[in-house]
């Protein structure tokens, strides 16, 4: 089993470690510290060793840090996590603080003494964290200061390695682009722009530049490493040697220990890039002329080559299958008798049947009844529900497999559902179809787009308070930047971007809907009017669950879109599953 | 006749003008020196003393301008004047210039000697302006010198004098607020910013902030004047005294020439706040402590009173009565007989029947067959066209009443009207109608609802090169900013604010399409959702012709929508017309 459904801290650790913590920054002059959950490549994912947050405070959430002041500690969380930080620390040395309503530094100044020097650890934190901290302390006698080694790993026994994750060859035939060929056309980027190096820091960008793939941290198959290209494609590479077994990796790319990294950095003589928003501050304090610039591989990755298209497009048939395969056993299960984990189990399953899963691409989220009206909720032992008698049940699941990255987003019914979650569930589909169908001229950009898929619910006063979608990696991060289907989100959407699409609807203790396919954008037929548009192909290929519409309320086009859509599902998908499901397929896509 | 079809230059007045500049010009040892078609007030139109581009190029465009050098004189206009400007200015002597492809800093590096000194008058730029003109220049020797006199108006014998448009008041039954409440509330504001004064220098809002209104310039009935608001709620009004007649303005306010302006500017001691996007670069200039800051009259002036709202009603209901007595003489009329002019003559004739026109709120654009594939065309004896069978005729215009202001486009056909322009009718009108249902939350801005109206366009690879909305000013300009449904447009919508909602088709050398309503910004019902929603009220009051409609490709819900908006129109506006003009009305409202 790749998921776990326990929580593998306690709160009764945190007392005696926040003590040790304490005394360990008294000796070093601090009167306090920051402890963020992040390592050094800023990843969704931190391997055991980069868990300080957690094994400090208790707290396993994916996002928050603590500040730890000699007489208070505060643990920063969002609006996702206010419930669970309460049963995870200990409220008598802990204090949970809102974020972002409260800020860090306007705690520190109402918390920390006057003149207070506060550590921080400069691989952990951006430029542009510590930028905003140091703006929100202005004014104040507060100062912040980086350390060179980090005080909670100095009372960490049995602080886990470093991950040492094997390294494979992502094949050109998946990536469609060799390494150096990325290398060179990045190359020819820094020398026009008149910069010498440029350092990179993201996991996810180094396995896209290399075309390489690891297994450092859950869910993620990035290597985690450091990397400065130079502006003749040449490539300096700082990784455990170890991790590349006998992997070869061209000429061009020379091995370094990751240790290393910092004084490389320091011997660079002429303007070498950073991006501010990812890279540790430690990066930008190293480099003499430091040229401040987002992460060149960003755009490029996001802008899917036609192989990468193709092996998501596999990856997909293969994890509709399993899909397909789980939906026909749940309308045939005793859901009465099921849980939340049981499901989350049995989905788990399916995919690993197909033989190629190599990791789920997030924590499944697998949520029944008031469950699926908490957005990030994931199961575990003391939160499992059972399923019952008109509960809408959400299943937000994907797959990491060697060519491709899958998320989908499922809401099915238990029993008999009552009118008004139908009618719900109708409009999020109808807002789901109208992002499918879109077609929009360059130019547009996710905030732009964004409405479409929430105008159905704004009719009914109705709304979902989460983006419609985020990128997708091609056998990478199941998020990744930049690109967005949100209103915040104005970079032009672009060939060969991936994104998901999934508006939703949750009415708090009662129900949650969610209907999610992967798109990626692709030129759009010629209509005969000299514009060139751009349109949305659906990659994700399983059955949406038509018991729950309510058919008056969907126009003759959602119709039509959603019966092609079937029929698409049946005719890729039917082939690849057994005998008796695909007699449970045909039925699933049955046109309206 | 309040609209002209005559334009008022001839090319052949050019070349003595520019000869006589370039005199001025040298005797002042200056190399060049810019001419925008711009007065003191950044206003739309602008009064004849202010029409020196025209004076000087023959270009009679709304928006342009004129770099004049020694051996060249380039006529700058954008995408909608380069056919016209061909026609208006001497060749000989001008150079179109196509803007803003061609940057005003681009072309005089590559036309201007090199150290040359470019003359320009500081009260008909903007600061804003300046600063971009200058960040072109940087790197080169060009300078760019205020003057304290123009010499176009040294040169120009007869140069009108600067209006004298009588001042009424605005009554506070339409207004809403006096102008002591607004002026305090402004005041508050003031020194919570902690700026003693803010220069005004836009004709609307001085007209907003005092409830008066004039007669200055043409279509918009607002009152050429400056004025220095301080933050105890005084204001010194700058105005020809002339204008006011005996008209009593309230206490607080004290009387100038406008001629002391720059000294009263001059003269304050604190901070004093100036719009560098409206303001001129003189206001800016005489201030020691000037502080950048955006017009303050602008976010309550877009956000109208109950009572403006009221008002604007009331004009949209006559104004309707007055297109549905156009409309129906229109479908009576011997079309194959009428032009262009003859339309715009029949439609003013109609609006002046009311009794309460004042002027029209902008020229009318009366067009047919490809005329009315130019977004900003304006009918002159030379373009003037035959209605021919087949044509679409497209007509947008409005009036300005004393109660407020409108602004209406309506497509009718002419004969037969093939099915493709039915087709494009029908989505224009779906867009229109798919913005005019539209409910969303608060934060949300005209960026995030634009696609709403391009959506079913943009399905058939269609799309239109203009915004979907402007403001619209209460009795005041009929483009006021600053919100816009537009996709450059981030600002939120709020309670109050009225928009056009005007999306249209346009396949140049054939025929145009365009559906305007104004529409207003709402609370929505409480849907019991906990949600705080926003909509919009349709103002404008007069049929859609029905005839043009491809009724298939209309949704159920779209059918429900123009079917309740004709049946308020029949009950509002019916009772308003002659009986004769009622009978047509209750057929060209009939349910589809």
């Amino acid at each position: 089993m790749l998921q776990s459904f326990t929580a593998s801290t306690r709160p009764d650790q945190g007392p005696p470690r926040l003590l040790a913590l304490r005394r360990e920054l008294t000796a070093r002059g601090l009167d306090g510290f920051i402890v963020p959950r992040a390592d050094a490549h800023q990843g969704e994912y931190v391997s055991p060793r980069d868990e300080r947050l957690a094994w400090l405070t208790g707290f396993t959430g994916s996002a928050g840090f603590c500040i730890v002041l000699a007489q208070v500690a505060g643990v920063f969380i969002d609006g996702r996590y206010r419930v669970q930080v309460r049963g995870q620390i200990d409220l008598g040395v802990f204090t949970p603080v809102n974020w972002p309503d409260t800020s860090p530094a306007d705690w520190l100044r109402a918390q920390a003494p006057e003149a207070a020097v506060i550590g921080f650890d400069p691989w952990l934190h951006t430029p542009d964290e510590i930028t905003r901290l140091r703006a929100g302390l202005e004014g104040s006698a507060i100062t912040l200061t980086p350390l060179t080694d980090n005080p909670v790993d100095a009372i960490w026994p049995d602080q886990p390695a470093p991950p040492r994750g094997k390294v494979r060859a992502h094949p050109l035939a998946l990536a469609g682009r060799s390494s150096g060929e990325k290398r060179r056309a990045l190359a020819a980027d820094l020398r026009a722009q008149g910069v010498s190096a440029v350092a990179l820091t993201l996991p996810d960008s180094i396995s896209w530049l290399l075309n390489i793939r690891g297994s450092d941290i859950a869910r993620n198959p990035v290597v985690q490493a450091f990397a400065l290209l130079h502006d003749d494609a040449r490539l300096d590479l700082f990784i455990d040697r170890a991790k590349l077994g006998d992997l070869a990796l061209d000429g061009d790319v020379t091995l370094h220990a990751p240790e290393g990294y910092e004084a490389a950095l320091r011997a660079q003589n002429g303007r070498v890039q950073f991006d501010p928003a990812t890279a540790p501050l430690a990066v930008a304090g190293a480099l003499t002329q430091g040229a401040p610039g987002a992460d060149p591989c960003l755009m490029p990755k996001a802008c899917k080559t036609a192989a990468e298209l193709e092996g998501m497009r596999a990856a997909h048939r293969r994890d509709g299958a399993a899909m397909v395969e789980f939906l026909a056993w749940y309308d045939s299960a005793p859901l009465g008798d099921l849980t939340e984990i049981d499901i989350a189990r049995k989905l788990e399953d399916m995919r690993h049947a197909t033989g190629e899963l190599l990791d789920l691409s997030f924590e499944t989220i697998s949520s029944t009844g008031p469950n699926a009206a908490i957005v990030h909720y994931r199961v575990t032992g003391e939160s499992n529900r059972r399923l019952r008698d008109g509960d809408l049940f959400l299943l937000d699941s994907g797959g990491q497999y060697p060519d491709g990255t899958t998320d989908i987003t499922r809401t099915l019914p238990v029993g008999t559902v009552a009118p008004e979650r139908r009618a719900a569930y109708t409009r999020v589909l109808q807002g789901m179809i109208a992002m499918s169908r879109a077609r929009f001229p360059h130019g547009v950009a996710g905030a732009h787009l964004d409405a479409l898929a929430r105008y159905p619910l704004w009719l009914a006063g109705q709304d979902y308070d989460h983006g419609t979608g985020h990128g997708v990696g091609a056998a990478l991060s199941v998020h990744e930047g930049p690109v967005r289907l949100s209103r915040l989100s104005t970079l032009p959407l672009a060939e060969g971007m991936i994104l998901s699409n999934e508006p939703g609807y949750y009415r708090e203790g009662e129900f949650g809907i969610r209907i999610e396919n992967l798109i990626a954008v692709r030129p759009a037929p010629d209509m005969g009017e000299g514009r060139a548009m751009l349109e949305f192909e659906t990659l994700t290929l399983a059955p949406i669950d038509t018991r729950l519409i309510e058919p008056a309320l969907l126009s003759p086009l959602e119709t039509t879109w959603l019966n092609a859509y079937h029929a698409r599902v049946l005719a890729e998908i039917g082939p690849l599953v057994a005998d008796n499901t695909r007699i449970w397929l045909a039925r699933a896509c049955a046109p309206l």
